[in-house]
């Protein structure tokens, strides 16, 4: 490729800049003065830092460019497994938790378990409706935070933000945790290393992240699908053998033993809440609709009723079959999923297949997280709630501080529960509650505003969506407050505040740097006074009047001294090696640096109110983290003590003597 | 004061800084181009500062001119308090510590308390003799860092050091939870809040400190001489009523229950360095010498020689009336020194005053390792061994930061071991005698060296000294190293190769910085060619474009973009509203920055190898530190990858607006 000579920039007689071959390997030419960087550009110059990144293509696989990001899309049979492995994997245990609940009474209120599911199914069926709108409406990704800020307002945004954050966090923590909890009840000897096994499974869930989403979905599309297979055979079998009527019969299990309850309809609320913990995840779809292939709308609606017809079906056919086989929360800790495995499949290969993919699917379900939680923080972030970081996607288009910080955070809070997935439920699934909630009372008043053709029957449709949600979490907050829910209650308001306050400081600096697009900036015209502070006679001192002495002829080195000796020392060096540059001596008998300084520049400034006065701060740069604490603390005071006064431009002038570097060509 | 008008520098026609009337209240005038800082120049600007400023001076005093340092000097009767406080304290438990190991053979074997308590005024006395020589020879401050570095070399005087640091901060750890321990043995109710009790003591002590060294003196005066007098009289009274045949007789003590142990030489020598453990803060004085009033080397001697003295007439004479009045370590806590005074004095108020004086001397003790430690870690940081901040001396001629490190490692210690007396006692005196070793063979040598008048016999003393010392630290080793000793064995090498890290740092930044007293610094003659890197349009980019406007004509302003029309935009701002300055845009499509930047730089350099290359980093400074993750994480990884190279300079542009400090006139 014969790179074109051009000029750089665009105005005649700027002759200056020429792409010549050797420079046509780093850059594609692109027009006058704009030039793309190849992935050559940004090879490593050191073979420490070659090393380095090869190992993290290893880990993390080669660069991907933003232009290549249509072609990490995922199809939907990929989509599936990413989006939803959190929902499917719920039907391990949502099943059970309803019973758990109803045994308080006895087994006679298992009646109860078939009623109850058929609602929660009716929410389901609502939430998905609800969700389907609100993909279509929103196909940029219509995630809770977007829906409620862009129709409620700041303060609902956030809140649906902050419970969708910290629920992502349980999820990792409560699925890899019981998934590795069924690791150890098949392998006992297990049971001591559970916290290091758990930590070392987010970690995996976290290296395959960073490696982008199209690569992660091939890596978790196999076991959902097994899984899938495996639950729907299960739920087949089951109830040909009931239609047959041979029904399976559940045999051997001692029943939990669980504080005993009334019955009555908070009982009922409560059963019916355990089981609601199946719908954590259902919101990923529409938070990802950006990653799925074009038209991204339709296929994630497709996925998403997909998605819910599959966790529907699962979950009515557990519960049914626990009905009928007798399947009951087991004092041996064997889940009622087992139970039923083992009646309808014989304790041999298909039951050993369903254990496992479950083990493996509940793993996964963190998956579901590590796909939303960077995507909502990229999102609050743009909108200037989060860190900037947050924004950026790393090499091959992951969020990776997103990914590194729910990584972080779950491994955290299973350190602190010591992995024990019983204290960590009751936290679980108020926060999506909150979330769906928020986000269709959102998309309701999305409805009154638009009135668009069927308004009507939409508004509706996520009203009732929301009402029925709403329901459910002041059924969560009541009903589990005490056992934990309350933790979510102090750290959802807690997140919020720091976000308006990391919004408050942007919009700050914003202000502070925003420049009227009418502003001309020419030429300097004042005179400049520069004054370079030096603490001795070293190279950073002389870099930085060579700095000093191409801005302005008027160039005064500043030495701050507690010692007249030293001082006149310093002097005398300056007038042998420096000749041209003024030397001011501030003798400072009470030992501080920084007011003396101070004062010298007012009276620098009133001599001379015309001038500019620069301030160049020498810096000598360590070349290690851990050396900051043995240099440059003076400099920092000066800079810190010297920036922001109107009348006085600082300079930093870092300075350290490296080999030179190869030369690229 | 009238001051008169001169000039700025020397050369003719510099005629520009004029130091009118106004500024007289900020500077002295000393002679052209140089200032005095009044104490003035040193006040706050900002009410919010004013506050803080009056508070500090509240709390430490009005700041003190180095000038005024030598009427901070102590007379030795300040000297006494403040650099003996620890060894007096001492006689408080030394003769306990002895007692308690010969408990273990039975009451059979206190028989060999006073020969071993003459033994140990013997070391004491061969110590003191060395020490005395030391004075002498080192009159700016003999400590044994300086006598083992001066004669021995580095290594044993980084040990010298290491050990008597680590030696200082177990002292204040030991000396305040013991007084404290002595507090609630008299008000058990108070035992709980012992930990933070010793806390809030160590940072009093810490507060007095930072006042400086005259004001403590006062401060600590009183207690000391209290003790002293209480305890000389309490000798004086026992001793008499011995003479008067009337032994005072110690009633109704159950001795301790302690280990049996075998009768031997080992347990003859461990009660010998039980007893030892009296002579820590014997080198305070040596160390301390430049603190005295002149002439300071003769007042250093009387000083050591008086506490000496007391030392052993005290420790021999509390050894003796233990013997003859029966006392022994009881079961209840009370310890030997009580029981002494109760027998002599009756329970009234001499006892009173006794006990109380003694608990106030024990938590003053920790005032030698306050006035020590920070004068060490100064002498180790000016000889680059230690963090440079350590040399600088705070507005009160204290050095702070010696101060502050010293009470935050002696509580992490009191916290750490709960503040348990018993749990520390093993670690302690073992650096100090490992100092006094290689003080005295430094001493030996450097006799050796010199031949003076009376070298022969200078040098048999110090050798003697040496001898019996290092068998002192073996003994010490061998006897503790299980019940502690190994931590500071094994901590103080540690500290050891931190210094001689910290050292190597600081050589190869005084190796890059050096700059040839030959070398001329003439103004500059290469053409620059100034690149300002602008993440996007802002006030501290537009800054950043003045400064390079100033330095050169050749502008431009480099822009890195995943985004190519977010770039475009940028071009028309730029064009629209800085005429001139000419716009590079670099694409990269794998958004990395600082390497596509690197290479566009080696282009720039390639086309044109005689410019000077001057990259600007506007930075955008936040207020609060807190702030700090917020911003800038991409110009500090910008400035990271160019510092240090030789074909460029960097300039770190900070920016801020603040409102306009109001003019000082």
């Amino acid at each position: 490729m014969t790179a074109p000579e051009y000029r750089h920039g665009r105005r005649p007689g700027d002759v200056r800049v020429r792409l010549d071959r050797p420079h046509a390997r780093y850059f594609r030419y692109v027009a006058p003065g704009v030039y793309s960087a190849k992935l050559a550009a940004d090879a490593p110059s050191t073979p420490v830092e070659r090393v380095a990144v090869s190992a993290r293509h290893l880990l993390f696989g080669r660069p991907i460019s933003t232009e290549n990001e249509i072609e990490e899309r995922l199809p939907k049979w990929k989509a599936l497994p990413v989006f939803s492995s959190d929902v499917m994997s719920s039907v391990a245990y949502a099943t059970e938790a309803s019973l758990y609940t109803l045994l308080g009474v006895g087994t006679i209120a298992f009646g109860w378990l078939l009623p109850i599911s058929v609602a929660i199914v009716g929410v389901l069926a609502l939430v998905t409706l609800s969700y389907r709108q609100t993909i279509r409406a929103y196909p940029n990704g219509g995630g809770s935070y977007i829906v409620a800020h862009a129709n409620l307002g700041v303060l609902p945004g956030l809140v649906a933000a902050a419970a969708l954050l910290t629920d992502y966090v349980l999820t990792v923590a409560v699925s890899v945790s019981s998934g590795v909890q069924a690791l150890y009840s098949l392998f006992p000897p297990l049971l001591p290393y559970a916290v290091p096994i758990i930590v070392g499974a987010i970690l995996l869930v976290m290296l395959v992240n960073m490696r982008g989403i199209r690569e992660s979905g091939t890596v978790f599309a196999a076991p959902t699908y097994v899984f899938l297979g495996s639950a729907l055979l299960l739920i087949g079998l089951g109830v040909l053998r009931v239609v047959l009527g041979s029904p399976p019969h559940v045999t051997g299990v001692v029943p939990a033993h669980v504080p005993a309850e009334t019955f009555g309809i908070l009982l009922l609320m409560r059963a019916f809440a355990d089981g609601c913990s199946a719908m954590t995840g259902t919101e990923a779809v529409a938070n990802g609709v950006p990653a799925f292939k074009p038209p991204e709308w339709r296929n994630a609606q497709t996925t998403m009723v997909v998605m819910a017809l599959l966790l529907g079906t699962m979950f009515l056919g557990i519960s049914f079959l626990a009905h009928v086989s007798g399947a009951l929360p087991s004092a041996s800790g064997e889940s009622v999923l087992s139970q039923i495995g083992r009646s309808v499949y014989g304790a041999g290969a298909l039951w050993y297949i369903l254990q496992l993919s479950t083990m493996g699917i509940l793993v996964l379900a963190a998956q579901t997280s590590f796909a939303d939680f960077p995507r909502v923080s990229s999102i609050l972030a743009q909108d200037g709630y989060f860190p900037r970081q947050f924004a950026f996607r790393g090499e091959r288009l992951a969020f990776n501080a997103g990914i590194v910080v729910l990584a972080g955070l779950s491994i955290l809070l299973v350190i602190a529960f010591e992995g024990r997935v019983e204290a960590l439920i009751p936290l679980y699934a108020l926060g999506v509650f909150t979330a769906f909630t928020l986000s269709q009372a959102g998309m309701v008043r999305h409805w009154l505003r638009q009135k668009g053709p069927g308004w009507r029957r939409s508004a509706f449709l996520n009203g009732l969506g929301a009402v029925t949600t709403g329901i459910v979490v002041v059924i969560f907050a009541v009903a589990k407050f005490a056992l934990g829910a309350w933790i979510i209650l102090v750290v959802v308001p807690i997140l919020v505040a720091l976000m308006l306050f990391v919004h408050h400081e942007y919009e700050q600096e914003s202000r502070e740097l925003d420049v009227r697009p009418t502003a001309q900036i020419g030429p300097p015209h004042r005179r400049q006074r520069v004054f370079v502070v030096a603490p001795s006679f070293t190279r950073a001192v002389v870099q930085a009047v060579k700095v000093a002495r191409t801005t302005s002829r008027d160039v005064s080195i500043v030495h701050v001294s507690e010692d007249a000796e030293r001082g006149e020392e310093f002097r005398r060096r300056v007038e042998a090696q420096m000749p041209g540059v003024q030397v001011v001596l501030i003798e400072s008998p009470y030992r501080s640096l920084v007011r003396p300084l101070l004062r010298f520049l007012d009276v620098a400034r009133d001599e001379d109110p015309d001038a500019v006065l620069v301030v160049l701060i020498p810096e000598y740069v360590p070349r290690h983290w851990w050396d900051r604490v043995l240099y440059n603390q003076n400099s920092g005071r000066i800079r810190a003590a010297l920036v922001g006064r109107p009348d006085i431009v600082v300079l930093d002038v870092p300075y350290r003597r490296d080999v030179a570097e190869p030369t690229t060509a």
